[in-house]
């Protein structure tokens, strides 16, 4: 069970009116679920500057199931580099194109290089990578 | 079978010098694969700003699973847009914090709006919506 | 001069202790003012998904200036939405390039379809828009 | 003068299609213009990770002019890095907003340490860096 401290922050009227309106119809509950979630993205944006920060990323590749091996081929860079894909996902989205996401775990840069060279496969249309927490220990 | 076009294109002599080192580096086999994907890029960065187009995206959420009732609060609220999503997956990232990932299909704006609510949830620490493609015939 | 309101936040003692250390190193001087910097960080990221919303805007375009007539259609774009355009800089980067900085004010979505013409003209070679605040009243 | 190389590339039916589309309506001549313009884009975004590649970026600061000593913080904080800032633009908001967007150049790691101390300055209400290109000899 995590301790937790109450704070006092000083916030300007206005400035606090327009982010009450805002977390509303965002559906927040209250101001210290919506401040907390803050905070938290800040740390995760600030550590994907890091190369050597450890993160969880998740890979999206949008591919034509048709190209010659490129499945092969995606699987065989995952298995290469076996410690870091935890799963994947693979969904169809249409008579050719697949969506497959791939969830890694490592350094922000390794996973940046592994990302690199799955987006570089022939027949891999589309994609990019989704850095979602650098969780502490 | 798409039917292929070859175009023409003039680049800098210094620029393509640049562009050949660093598609090298991310390892694509010919400037054409490499020029058709930023392309691709273009087109699907210019989509998500048009609240009206279709698109899949993937919503990732990190949470702790003791957060009391938080995973019914999320079942029910995909439930309750059944049409759109496709499928998630659920990755176990420490004793007490998970990754979600929950594939959904519609709108950019409608997507956004699932997005919002999911993200506010309280015990959902950290998220975001990764918009992949907006393929269409 | 402003109301200030006193607000309480509860945050867990470890994401307080990581907050607390990167706005060390950020320079920022307490608590108070690096929340509000994220609350209006907030605020302005999701003013600008509404393309109605008045804001300000900077565009930055990188153009050899002796593109033929680049400079002329430029600020004739520029006088064409008279009301729009508040000021200009521009910076020689080097024998060829420059960088001009155009400061507009208007909707967000005016503002993109304006930055929208001045990036696609022939002689310019890359650019931006930074969405730097949609102010209140 | 530049050289200009003429290259082949092979593009889809579809996907040709829909970018003929897309660059006429943001206002492009010809295809090469616009191909070239993604070339640079990429180049420009993937130096933007290695904190050692040379930029010019232009930091955007809101603040109250109001605030007790900001300015000549701030422009003490320039001085302090003599040779990284080019010059700087002063917009008035309304009665009590400033917008002054610093054009500064170095490093990229450089440029982020001293932006992150500017936007942390007490009375700067919302900022960020634009990094728009690191181009080369």
């Amino acid at each position: 069970m995590e301790q937790v401290e109450r704070i006092g922050v000083s916030v300007d009227k206005n400035l606090l009116g327009a982010f009450d309106e805002l977390i509303t119809k965002q559906g927040y509950q209250n101001r210290s679920e919506a401040i907390r979630d803050l905070i938290r993205k800040q740390l995760s944006e600030q550590c994907l500057g890091n190369l050597k920060a450890k993160a969880v990323a998740a890979v999206h590749l949008v591919y034509d199931h048709h190209s010659t091996k490129l499945m092969e081929k995606l699987t065989a860079l995952q298995h290469s580099h076996l410690l870091r894909t935890i799963c994947t996902m693979h969904i169809h989205l249409d008579a050719h194109d697949c969506l497959e996401i791939i969830v890694l775990k490592g350094t922000v840069g390794e996973i940046n290089k592994m990302a690199e060279k799955m987006l570089s496969q022939k027949g891999v249309k589309l994609g990019n990578v989704n850095f979602v927490c650098a969780p502490g220990p």
